[in-house]
């Protein structure tokens, strides 16, 4: 496939990937819609949809809101079709491109609308004047917690090397719900949450205070996508595999301090709902297709209801990088790459993981978000968190500024730093990459109580 | 006031209750709209708006769509307003009633309809033929852990009567997040959820099996009014005491061996998530405030940000009755009343515990439900779950199946069983009383995997 939109060889959003997205322009953020991305480009879908180019094997309604749920709630199917028809409309021969104009003849009839230039309907994505939102309206949102290096790391930092892994862990994805409402898209800045903690270890009076054990998950988040399953419904891995539309990064920030205190025995609940960050592209599930990788091999073996005949993951390299505040923040490459991982980390599958979701028939809908749980990779350059890349705080490590000139000590995150999630993967035929975009935030001081 | 509407004096929905719901009527789902509750009438709030009675004090499309949330999102003298008026209109001397048909004088300019009968106004709550839904969307479902002499006598099954209470218990009101998704209105059976659960104590390889050990928990949910916050905003006490636009009853269902498996370390999953019922009528904060009992004192005091200078609670007695599937289910009585507790049980109040949601700057929208957790009262006769009252299933009771003739013995719940909530407060005055209307549950048989 070659498009009329050009872009380098390793770019992040070539044909091959398409991910969707809602975004405005102009600062009219009525005008919300919904594009897909090719290059340093966003396809208007809704723009596209008065137009006669606009594939007909969906509604030409679909993308009249401004979130991508309608479309989500179709079938696996026709995201295919529709993806294969827009990836052979933007191909090399396409009727349209960036500087042509749509005249009226093909406007669709009753559609109010002149012509269309091209800069209209294929918006600049980099344009500071080009905002990302979140790409749906997130019902439910839960947090499992499937990699077996993370769950080995903390468990051997709480309760040392022989009792690692709780005895559930290796018979069912654990998991929590979270907090839909603080899902928030890249780059919104996240204030220090305040909250109760304890001193120093032995206290019995807490104080509130701003977090001081401020952390980032590293995180991959899948969405469902498929009509919505209904009270008592219940989906085989096999039926799951259907369901799920694509994926996004997913920085699920954590007050460690604060989920210490507060998190028994319910769980964590502060700790964690005051922001979740993620990458505003969604990576639909056909490109994510061409990226498997085998999956664990289960050792005690699963009760047969999480059996996953496609016992298989995705190969996703996924990087952290931190901007510390002390960096000089108009200096390229002052981005501090601390951690390399990979999606391929999940000891069950998404599949298994929707079905687990399901087994007691808990309702799923288009636009509910489900996380990996932190994404740590075996060995000590592949930490998801600071808590397993500090030892808790204990082991201090070092960030460079600036061309590895200076350097800032961490354990946990500062006021003024910048943490930075990407991931990219290259096709099997090497002859492109998927990239994810950025799943971006930094952090501000407290607000006063 | 006196209501145009009869009813008896102890009638759970007199003028001073007006609870508000969403409904439909003849099997008309798509016209689902909302309502307030008078006697054994629902005043329909869509119809009332194209007549020129409907006040004025709020826009005329509020009511336009099948749920509450838009007249949620006003603020907390707005309803008060509206209730008022919508009071008179209904106090006697009124232009409308049952019987009377409204012309086109007083339907509004450009609205298509010629006349309005008072039965297409009023309509029959008690008719087969109604239907009550979920009164919103809700958003988010926290659900709190609030009732002393809950986590009291959970903490001594588990932990012994010495460290009955978790040292946080005190100093914060403990909560995790729910599954919104699942939340159904009384009357909706529930299936026996299947999950996880380990045979017997000692088992280390989980079977996948029917809950047997499936519970409830009497809990009351009050729903979030008013604009929604923003990230990083926070709510103090004195504020959430106006954002607190109603409550319903709530039961919890929980699937006890389930959740014992499965909730290290991130607490309860899917042994909460398979259903949660609440009762359709939200009743007014306004209604609740004539309601109103001294708080609790509490030792240790609380951190400044918690503290609630109108430290009431609410006194609504609350009991739970359950009707055995053995029971002839046409005999009326069959109900067995096996719990009275009261909404006053909660340790922290709902201002508090919308304070303690908002710490880290986590946002409310209208619409989100806040679960007290379970409430129990003091002495063996106030339990809120059979948890408690059958302790763990250790210690069977006795339910009637008929007017106290032959007996039955449970510990959890059987298939077939009924668990009806009901709430009812005498008000002041002693002239009326304030009800919830039920929320009601069958267990059906599990669905084979």
């Amino acid at each position: 496939m070659k498009s009329i939109i050009e872009y380098p060889i390793d770019h992040p959003f070539p044909i091959q990937n398409f991910p969707y997205g809602s975004f405005y322009t102009s600062g009219e953020a009525s005008n919300q819609r919904c594009g897909v991305a090719i290059g340093d480009y966003i396809l208007d879908l809704q723009a596209l949809s008065l137009t006669k180019f606009f594939p007909e094997v969906i509604a030409r309604d679909i993308f009249s809101g401004s979130t991508l749920n309608r479309f989500m709630s179709l079938d696996k199917a026709t995201w295919l079709s529709f993806r294969t028809h827009l990836q052979q409309l933007l191909s090399c021969g396409s009727p349209i491109d960036v500087s042509t104009t749509i005249t009226s003849s093909n406007i669709c009839p009753g559609v109010n609308v002149e012509h269309l230039t091209g800069r209209e309907l294929f918006v600049d994505r980099l344009s500071k004047d080009t905002v990302m939102c979140l790409p749906c309206t997130i019902g439910d949102y839960t947090d499992f917690y499937s990699s077996l290096e993370h769950a080995f790391n903390c468990g051997v930092l709480i309760r040392g090397k022989e009792k690692a892994l709780q005895p559930n862990w290796k018979h069912l994805p654990v998991a929590y719900h979270g907090r839909a409402s603080s899902i928030v898209p890249s780059g919104t800045p996240i204030h220090r949450p305040m909250g109760q903690i304890l001193e120093k270890p032995g206290d019995t009076q807490p104080i509130v205070a701003p977090c001081k054990r401020l952390d980032f998950e590293l995180e991959v988040g899948f969405f469902y996508g498929g009509k919505p399953t209904k009270l008592g419904e219940r989906l085989s891995p096999a039926q799951a595999a259907d369901k799920v539309f694509g994926a996004v990064l997913l920085n699920d920030w954590s007050a460690r301090d604060i989920q210490t205190w507060e998190y028994v025995p319910l769980g964590p609940f502060l700790s964690k709902n005051f922001a979740s960050t993620i990458s505003p592209w969604i990576v639909p599930i056909h490109a994510l297709e061409e990226l498997t990788c085998p999956g664990y091999q289960h050792d005690p073996p699963l009760l047969p209801y999480l059996e996953d005949t496609n016992n298989t993951n995705f190969d996703i390299p996924l990087t952290i990088a931190i901007r510390p505040a002390e960096a000089n923040q108009s200096v390229e490459g002052s981005f501090d790459v601390i951690s390399h991982s990979n999606l391929r980390h999940t000891y069950y599958t998404i599949r298994q993981m929707l079905a687990h979701h399901s087994t007691t028939g808990c309702p799923l809908s288009p636009g509910d978000l489900l996380g990996t749980g932190t994404l740590s990779a075996p060995g000590t350059h592949g930490y998801g968190s600071l808590l397993e890349k500090s030892h808790m705080g204990r082991q201090p490590f070092k960030l460079a500024t600036k061309s590895g000139k200076e350097e800032v000590e961490r354990t946990f995150l500062q006021d003024g730093d910048t943490v930075r999630m990407s991931a990219k993967a290259q096709g099997k035929s090497g002859e492109y990459w998927i990239g994810f975009g950025e799943c971006l935030g930094t952090i501000l001081p407290s607000i006063p109580l």
